[in-house]
């Protein structure tokens, strides 16, 4: 299946190292589209074991990913206003 | 149709007041579900004014804006992992 992905991580004390790590486990599954965005094709394997990954790190209280799941990627068009590039990339 | 819109608005000396402007015109048009991130049912007319409102306000080489679109709202399916409540509407 086709997901896109946001994530949105609460800046506290340690909201910067869950951050980081949120990305890195996210960048193994898919692609960095944006800031706190990625997307990509997935098996429903694979995105078991990425939310198991999230889990450990994300604060269920304060923390928020949310997952839109598509069976098909051509059911779902993409626009770019703005910058395209993904130019977030050097923070990690 | 069905839209889901991400955007990442640099954080430069304008960037908060850019981020306000497009939060509010955003809200207008989409219902807010995560700090960045709206949704809803729009017309093509619709999305056409949203655009023309946000290219006032998007600096065009910094700040990205990704729309994703759906012909019909059943083909994607949402998931959240951690906080479902919009918490951030208080920003504004």
């Amino acid at each position: 299946m086709y997901v896109v992905l946001v994530y949105d991580i609460s800046l506290d004390d340690n909201g910067r190292k869950r951050w980081s790590h949120v990305f890195k486990i996210c960048k193994k599954y898919l692609t960095h589209i944006q800031n706190s965005v990625f997307e990509g094709e997935i098996s429903k394997v694979q995105l078991v074991k990425l939310q198991r990954e999230l889990d450990e790190y994300i604060d269920k209280q304060q923390d928020s990913v949310i997952i839109f799941k598509s069976r098909q990627e051509r059911w779902l068009d993409k626009e770019f206003w703005g910058v395209k590039d993904d130019a977030t990339s050097f923070f990690i």
